[in-house]
C-alpha cells in the first residue's frame, strides 16, 4: 500500500498569486474597460541581449551538424560557462574559486528548493520574513517545519527573523539554535541590502556557531552602491559557512531560457552523528549529479555570452533600464510622503501602505482606484503585513503612467 | 551545528563508469597507438533532426524582440507541447490523457530521481536487477535502502527483481509487501520488453496490493514488434496505478537539449496515514511546481517540431540508423554462436559472456584484445555479473568494425 509523503499536507496553500488573479480577474469582469497595468509581476519583460541572441543560434547549428554536436555534456555545467563566472563574477570582486566550487544548474529555485536535502531531517531553519516561499514550502515538504500555526500563521519549528521598517529591514540574529539560515540580498521582497559590515556580522555568527548561511543573491547585478557586497565571498571566513545561489534570470533576461549556478566552497563543512566534518561540496556533487543531467547546451551557450564585452554592455544596459523604472517609483511615491525602501540595489520596491492600510486593502484601492495590481506584502510573510511589492518590470510607459494613477489617489 | 543527510553516507561510489575510464585510461597509456571504439556510452552520437533546429532558431529568434519574447512559462509546460504529446503520443495508441496529467520536465533522470519525494519515507522500493542505478541512489538519499550489505552487494530494505536468461529477463513478481515498483521497458540494460499481456500482470498485482508503478518507458521510440505496449496506459486499468517517464534524449536527439515529460493520471492515488486517498497528481504538481521552473522555451518549441509530419520523419530515420546499428551488433554476435538479447525494441544488447567470463574480464578481454570498450553488467547490479551490454549508438562505421574486431576474436 503506497502511503504518501505526509509532510505535503502541511503545506499552505499557494494562496498569494492565486487569490491576486481572482481579484483581478473578477474587477475585469465587472470593468471590462479598465486598462490594468501590472507591477506585480517578479518577472522580466525586455528582450534578450543580442549578444545571447547570437550565442544561442551558433549553439543550436552546432547541433545540427555530426561533427560537432554535443550529447550529454558534464552534469555541473561545460567549463567554458564555470569559467566565465569564476574569471568575470567573482576574480574581479577578488573572490578566488576553482571550477569544482560551481554548480550550474537551470535554476535558483531549483538550487534554492534542492539544497536542503544534504542537510539532516531535523535541521532547524531561519528564514526572514517576509521571504520568498520556496525556501519555507521545501522544508515543510522534507518535514522540518513542524505544524503550521494557524493562530501565528507559522510554522512551529521555523524560525523568523523580522524584518520592518523598525529595524531597516535588518533582521537581528537568531535568539534560538538553528543550522540552516537563508539570507536573500539584494532582498526579495523588500528590495533592501546590507552592507559588507552588517553581512559579517551573519558570517562571524555562521562560524561561532557552526551554521550554514544559504545565500541568495538572485538580484546582484542591480547592485549600483559601492559598500555593498555583490558576493558572500567578500566577507572573510565566508567559504567556511556559506553556499552562494546565482542566477541568469533577473541579469539576463533569462526567466524563460533557465540558467543559474550554485557556489560550494570546498572548506564549508557539515557533521555527522558523530561530529566527524563532512565536506558540504561532496554531497552536492553527489546529489547533483545523481539527480540532474547538466543544463541545454543551447542555454549554456547564451549564458557565457554575456561575460563578452558586447553582452557585458547590453545585460547593464537591461540592468539600467528596470533600475529607472525603479527610481521612477521611488521618487514618485516618496514625493508623495510615502515611506517607500528598496530600488535603489534592486528592481523591488516595498511600500509601507498609508493610511494603515492592510496589505490586501491596499491591494484592493490600487486594484480598483488606479488599476494597478501589486503584490500584498502579507502574501510573503506576516512581518509583511501593512507592506506592499511594486516591481520595477514593467515598460517604461506603464511605470510612469502607473505613478501618475498613484498620484492621482488622495494617499 | 549543521548536520548532514546521513543517508549520503549509505551511497556507494558511482564506481562504474570511473572504474572504466580508469582502465581505458591505462590501457591508452601503455598502448597510445590504439584505435579504441567505444560502444559503451549511453549517449547519442547523430545531429538534430532539422525539423528541431528550425524550430530552436525560430524560438531564439521571438526571444530577440519584445513583442514575442517569453519569461516564466507555465512549470508543467506550454500548452503547444502537451498538446502534441498528448495527440501523437498517446492518442494514437487510444490514450486519452488530460493537459493536467503531463509534466514536461528537463530530464527523465530528473524525474526517476525526484519522483520518490512525494512518497512516504518508509515506502519499501522494488526495482529490476540489472537496474539504472538512479533508482536506487536517490531512495538511498532518502533513507528508503536501509544499510548496504557488503557481502551480498546489495541494500537490505530494497527488494531486487531478478532479471537473467533463465527467466528471459521477466522477474517475477515480488513476495514480499513492496509499495513501490520501478518498471524499466524497453529496459535499460538488457534491451528487453515485455508484452502487453506480461505487462497487465503488473498492473493488476498493483492494483490487488495498491502499490504504485513508476514506468521508465525512456526508450519507447525504439519499439519495432506490435505486441509490445508503447506506453504502460495500453494496459486496462493503469491510469490507477502508474506514473509514466517519457524523454526527448534517445526518441530526438535531446541528451544536450534537456526535455522529458512524466504523466500522472488523476485516478492515481495514495493514502495517508489514516488511509484516507491522495491524489498523486495534486502532490507531484506541488512538487513541481515549487521546485522547478520550466523547461527552456526554445527547447520545449525542439521538442514540439518533432510531431510535425517532417519531424515525425526525421525521428524515425534517426531511430532507424541507431536500430541498424543494433541488429548489426546483434546478427554479427548471434553468429558467433554468443548469446545476445536486446536489440530488437532497444538500442542496447546484453550479451552473455562466453566462456563464462565474469563481467570485468570480459571488458579487459574486449578492451586489451580488440580494442572496444563496453559496459560490464555487474555494473547494473548482481544479475548483471556475467553479462556485458553494447550500444547502438556508435557511428555506422565503427559499429561494423567493432563486430569484425569481436569476429576475429577466439570466443
Amino acid at each position: 500500500m503506497t502511503h504518501i509523503n505526509e509532510n505535503f499536507l502541511e503545506l499552505q496553500g499557494s494562496y498569494l498569486f492565486s487569490e491576486i488573479a481572482k481579484r483581478r480577474t473578477k474587477y475585469i469582469a465587472d470593468n471590462p474597460n479598465a486598462e490594468i497595468i501590472s507591477l506585480g509581476i517578479g518577472d522580466v519583460t525586455r528582450a534578450l541581449p543580442n549578444a545571447v541572441i547570437q550565442a544561442m543560434h551558433s549553439a543550436v547549428d552546432e547541433l545540427a551538424a555530426p561533427h560537432s554536436f554535443r550529447g550529454y555534456g558534464p552534469e555541473q555545467g561545460y567549463d567554458f560557462l564555470i569559467n566565465a563566472i569564476i574569471e568575470h563574477d567573482y576574480k574581479t570582486r577578488g573572490v578566488e574559486l576553482a571550477g569544482n566550487e560551481i554548480f550550474v544548474s537551470d535554476g535558483s529555485k531549483c538550487d534554492v528548493g534542492n539544497i536542503q536535502e544534504i542537510f539532516s531531517a531535523d535541521s532547524i531553519i531561519a528564514v526572514q520574513d517576509p521571504v520568498y516561499p520556496v525556501y519555507v514550502d521545501t522544508n515543510v515538504m522534507a518535514g522540518r517545519s513542524g505544524k503550521y500555526n494557524e493562530a501565528a500563521k507559522r510554522f512551529d519549528n521555523i524560525v523568523y527573523l523580522d524584518c520592518t521598517a523598525e529595524n531597516a529591514f535588518k533582521p537581528s540574529l537568531p535568539k534560538d539554535n538553528v543550522d540552516l539560515i537563508y539570507l536573500c540580498y539584494p532582498n526579495n521582497p523588500t528590495g533592501m541590502t546590507l552592507t559588507k559590515d552588517e553581512l559579517k556580522v551573519w558570517v562571524d555568527y555562521a562560524r561561532a556557531n557552526k551554521c550554514v548561511i544559504l545565500f541568495d543573491s538572485a538580484y546582484e547585478a542591480f547592485i549600483q552602491e559601492a559598500d555593498v557586497p555583490h558576493s558572500i565571498y567578500e566577507v572573510e571566513g565566508a567559504r567556511e559557512v556559506a553556499i552562494e545561489f546565482r542566477s541568469f534570470s533577473k541579469t539576463a533576461g533569462f526567466t524563460g531560457v533557465r540558467c543559474a549556478y550554485t557556489v560550494v566552497p570546498r572548506e564549508l563543512k557539515g557533521f555527522d552523528a558523530s561530529g566527524n566534518d563532512v565536506l558540504i561540496n561532496d554531497l552536492w556533487n553527489r546529489r547533483h549529479t545523481t539527480k540532474f543531467n547538466g543544463v541545454s547546451y543551447v542555454t549554456q551557450r547564451g549564458a557565457a555570452a554575456i561575460y563578452s564585452p558586447e553582452g557585458k554592455e547590453q545585460i547593464a544596459s537591461l540592468v539600467r533600464s528596470y533600475m529607472s523604472n525603479a527610481e521612477t517609483i521611488r521618487d514618485g511615491l516618496a514625493s508623495l510622503g510615502l515611506d517607500v525602501y528598496g530600488g535603489v540595489n534592486a528592481p523591488y520596491l516595498w511600500l509601507k501602505t498609508p493610511q494603515g492600510l492592510d496589505s490586501w486593502t491596499f491591494f484592493d484601492k490600487l486594484l480598483t482606484e488606479a488599476n494597478i495590481v501589486g503584490t500584498p506584502g502579507v502574501g510573503f510573510g506576516q512581518s509583511g503585513q501593512g507592506y506592499f511589492r511594486l516591481t520595477a518590470f514593467g515598460s517604461r510607459e506603464n511605470t510612469e503612467k502607473a505613478v501618475e494613477r498613484i498620484r492621482k489617489l488622495a494617499l
